[in-house]
């Protein structure tokens, strides 16, 4: 087989064969294929596409080019969830403690975060001692006993996918639903899960802007996962303005206790329990979504979904305490109101603005090595459809920097207001099974 | 400017700018923009192709990443010829005599073939003596004196091509209109032509098999030599069959012997005339075809074009004896019939297969090392068309081996014979300008 006329069938719109697929992946893990013929044929298929077939061949390929975790010993059906990312997206931090807390096991292997905002591990470690230095028998012993744990990410998942982003990055290739697709999915499933629940955002913040785009994108991770044989669902909701209110590592640890208790945001508590039902359901803890939701609820209002939370702290060596008293979280020293300019009504908080914000107050790594303030970020007073006076706070910034006007800017430029009646956008626009 | 966003801009159908094309091709030639970047580009250009105006600017800065023969010490129009290949094609060496014998003149830049036969100076090594070693002031005096000389081709002209080229040829881009046509065209306009006469191939032994893709190769060929400023026309010719009688390299000298004689075959004689014809008009020698074409026919019919040839071989260092008395040329040990198995019209002759047992014989290079016998190769003495009778000889073999068993089966399989009337195909489909 020759790398060359693997291209040229793609090119020319036929369906690759399994084996094919399998000696694309397998030859440029191990460099028999240079970057420049897999760029190519990256571009071959941004413009040709892939089968539902193909999709799943490349998907497998790519989890076989790596270490693939076996969750076999941790007893029941392990849920896991991933989001297309998005700004202020605190729903991991919330779904973990409480899913477990109704019996289905979340076996969490995360990373820090590139970016707005740090990642699950980053934001967990504004808990005070909270580590993920854990050995595998630890982890799946905290699993059996608590329903929930995580661990850091191997480095050895999908070497085929990180060698093949970094390529796609360059080459004006990652617009591609089955290349993105594939990527995702080949890390969820290597990760090990039973069932995936996926939430697919879309609006202004999100990667894929159109909800046509975000639908096409769940629907073929759906069939990937499914077709792997792993249980998997999907929802599309709302990234036209960041999601709940906070922005920024111990600030969403903050809405995330908040939430757990019944006191966070709504858009963050419908969307948490939407995908936590999904997630209860595939897990075979509940018979049906609405069966699901009553259980998610009944553990917020018992404070069951707290307690899990403090559990799931301590066993990993945080400070659970925090949960009872967040001011024992990192705070900043400094707390600046962003005054409206005008009264109205909120007609758009551009996500990305508001995210690049945080960013600029040092909540999220412009590179790898970048340290990170997890005190930091932007807490949102008004979302879309909400109505301001002139002069009333807008947002909160917790900054460790006492000049923030460059901060403020931005922040401003991301709301823009009107005189008539706006209404909040929808939130949740589908479900894709 | 960002490669990366170059090739998103054309993956996305918008229009390069000179500024862009510039940026690409000096990019890739200095190195700085990397192979795997250039094979997702082209595969883009592959998708998208380009507007007239981004064909000019790509061809442009390809004869710019290189030298520029600078042919302004020769007097009048130069005229070059383009073929874009087939087997049995002595066009080169009969039109460079005929044209210069009405005084037109023809510099040529020539190179070694790789393939089916070889390059014309190999052909015109089988003359023994010539050689095209010369000085450019040799050059250039001899143009003046003969109108007619060889130089043997430039090694810096248009490196940006070769190297792209090396680059499509192992990511499945070769097969793009707009790459095929910049990369010809850069070639010709560094060879420092004034008028440029392409002949384009179509049919089964061409790389454009239908009319179609020859014609638009054709036209974006003219527009590209028309937008740089060099009079360029486009004929579009059969290669369904090989041309002429002879493939191989004396054997190819001594039809162009013949042809210039006047006593050349049917087709070679009417397409050299016809692409005769269009050069002496680009070079200002007639005012219309018809004359154009009167000149040459006298030309051959009084023996001026013959006596062209030899003053041009003399001039070289060739032994211009071998005009009068071809059996002067290298001369294969074995002449070897292949009789028709059955009785019929010829139906077929595939080019390729022709081309292939004339490289089985030796005629040709299979890699850029190889030696070439410049005595072998094929002679057929039925075309398309031609009624045969059961053992009647279809070809002649002229081997340096004795066992041509393979060579034979390679030619019969070549041949395809019909019970019923079968019409010699088209020889010039259209012109283009």
């Amino acid at each position: 087989m020759r790398m060359v006329d693997v291209i040229a069938k793609k090119r020319d719109g036929q369906e690759l064969t399994k084996e094919e697929i399998q000696f694309v992946i397998d030859g440029y893990t191990k460099e028999d294929i240079p970057d420049y013929q897999m760029s190519a044929f990256s571009m071959a298929v941004f413009f040709q596409g892939m089968t539902k077939e193909e999709r799943v061949y490349l998907t497998e390929a790519m989890v076989k080019s790596g270490e693939q975790i076996d969750l076999s010993a941790i007893e029941g059906i392990k849920v896991d969830k991933h989001s297309t990312g998005g700004v202020g997206d605190t729903t991991t931090l919330v779904l973990g403690p409480l899913v477990a807390s109704v019996g289905a096991p979340v076996a969490k292997m995360s990373g820090r975060g590139l970016g707005h905002t740090g990642g699950t591990i980053d934001k967990l470690e504004s808990v005070k001692g909270f580590h993920v230095e854990i050995t595998n028998d630890e982890f799946i012993h905290l699993m059996n006993t608590n329903k929930i744990a995580v661990i850091g990410q191997s480095d050895n998942l999908t070497p085929a996918d990180k060698k093949l982003y970094a390529l796609r990055d360059v080459t004006s290739t990652v617009d591609s639903i089955p290349l993105i697709a594939s990527s995702i999915m080949s890390k969820k499933i290597a990760a090990g899960a039973d069932a995936i629940v996926l939430d697919v955002k879309t609006g202004s913040g999100a990667f894929m802007k159109s909800l046509e785009d975000a639908k096409e994108l769940a629907q073929a991770m759906v069939e990937i996962g499914n077709g792997v044989g792993r249980k998997t669902k999907a929802i599309i909701s709302d990234m036209s303005q960041p999601l709940g209110f906070a922005v920024g590592n111990a600030l969403e640890v903050k809405e995330a206790i908040d939430t757990l208790s019944g006191q966070g945001p709504k858009d963050l508590h419908e969307l948490c329990l939407t995908l936590g039902s999904h997630m209860v359901v595939l897990a075979n803890k509940a018979s049906n979504l609405e069966q699901a939701r009553e259980m998610l609820e009944e553990a917020i209002q018992s404070g069951k979904a707290l307690e899990s939370f403090k559990t799931f702290l301590q066993a990993q060596g945080g400070d659970a305490s925090v949960v009872d008293d967040p001011t024992k979280l990192p705070t900043a020293q400094y707390k600046i109101e962003v005054p409206a300019n005008e009264s109205g009504y909120v007609a758009e908080i551009t996500a990305e603005m508001i995210g690049v914000a945080a960013m600029m107050l040092g909540a999220g790594r412009i590179t790898k090595d970048s340290e990170i303030d997890l005190a930091v970020g932007i807490v949102l007073h008004k979302k879309v459809g909400d109505f301001v006076n002139e002069g009333e706070s807008i947002v909160t910034i917790h900054s460790n920097k006492e000049n923030v006007s460059d901060v403020t800017e931005k922040i401003r430029a991301a709301y823009k207001f009107s005189s008539e009646n706006i209404s909040a956008p929808t939130l949740i626009y589908t479900e894709i099974q």
